[in-house]
């Protein structure tokens, strides 16, 4: 099996006017440099035109509500995320063992899921976390699994090495029963051997 | 570890006085008789009213709205599966191997999530699945890994399987990619067989 490297990055845009997409990665960085300094609630629509220097109709115009920023910049961020896991340097990207590259994928999707936790609630409706997201993840990780050799329905395997790196998941373990960040790492470390072994291994 | 028999169940109602008992599990019956029949849209408050003959006000004075009355019958049928899980008859109660009773739990639980699928998205944020339900299915999880001998991290390892069996999970692989319903439970049972198998097992 080789790697998915055709599958289209999410939030491919259409095509625009090199000025037209120049102004929106403008407003996009404007927004995340706000977001990194001041945090998610003072991104607001005025404070990301003022610091593009622009008016805040543009704003409104390209992103229609504080929402629609929110869900581009997600977008952004993920289509960033996948070219690192497609093309980027290993172990994330080509070039190391299956199994690293396997344990880099998960720490780094883990990584990204909260650090975008903030920005996936503002975003409300619009941010919903997308199929196709998920399809690219699932996608992924089935094929490690195949690189490893592992046996077994392999859709349904990459389902459960994924499962447990969703956020409402990540949140009961971290915020709500308060397990250090490292060890739920480690948890998943330990599931992901686990699922890896071959199962006929002689006793 | 003895099983966690002394947790409340979920939705233990304050001490009401008998009569408002009846009159609120006669609601509850009727309730649950008119989604069986006809499906939760037609769950209106008028028809639960005609159905327990009852005035209309009644059933909003009890639930006080719609979503109200969604997330009371959801809290209904969680603690009565929980009762079931906790003294029920084998295999999902006790009296069964700890595997044969990990198995039950699976598929019991995925079969629940379902069930219930139409009434969490009717209860909107009444009905937002609760802490306390997970944290329940989490303990009998790591319960029952604890009496299969399985060494790690078993709160993260129940975390793991619990994850899969997530609405948002499971609606990804039935409704999205048209996994048959027997497969899940296939993969479910595979990966329970992956998680429980002794890591240090000589080669």
């Amino acid at each position: 099996m080789s790697e998915p490297r055709l599958l289209p990055l999410l939030g491919d845009p259409p095509p625009e006017r090199r000025d037209a997409a120049r102004n929106r990665e403008a407003l996009l960085v404007a927004a995340q440099s706000l977001i990194d300094e001041c945090g998610v609630e003072h991104m607001t629509m005025e404070a990301v035109a003022a610091r593009a220097g622009v008016g805040k109709g543009t704003v409104f115009r390209r992103f229609e509500s504080r929402e629609g920023l929110m869900a581009a910049l997600l977008n952004h961020s993920e289509s960033a995320w996948q070219a690192a896991v497609m093309s980027g340097p290993p172990p994330l990207g080509p070039g190391a063992e299956p199994m690293e590259r396997l344990l880099a994928f998960g720490r780094s999707r883990l990584e990204s899921t909260l650090r975008h936790h903030e920005l996936v609630r503002a975003a409300g409706r619009a941010g919903s976390r997308s199929y196709a997201v998920w399809s690219f993840t699932a996608m992924h990780v089935r094929y490690l699994l195949g690189e490893l050799g592992v046996e077994g329905d392999l859709p349904l395997l990459a389902t459960a090495l994924l499962a447990p790196l969703e956020l409402p998941i990540l949140e009961q373990q971290l915020s709500v029963e308060k397990f250090p960040l490292d060890r739920v790492v480690d948890g998943w470390v330990d599931l992901v051997h686990r699922v890896v072994r071959t199962p006929d291994q002689p006793a």
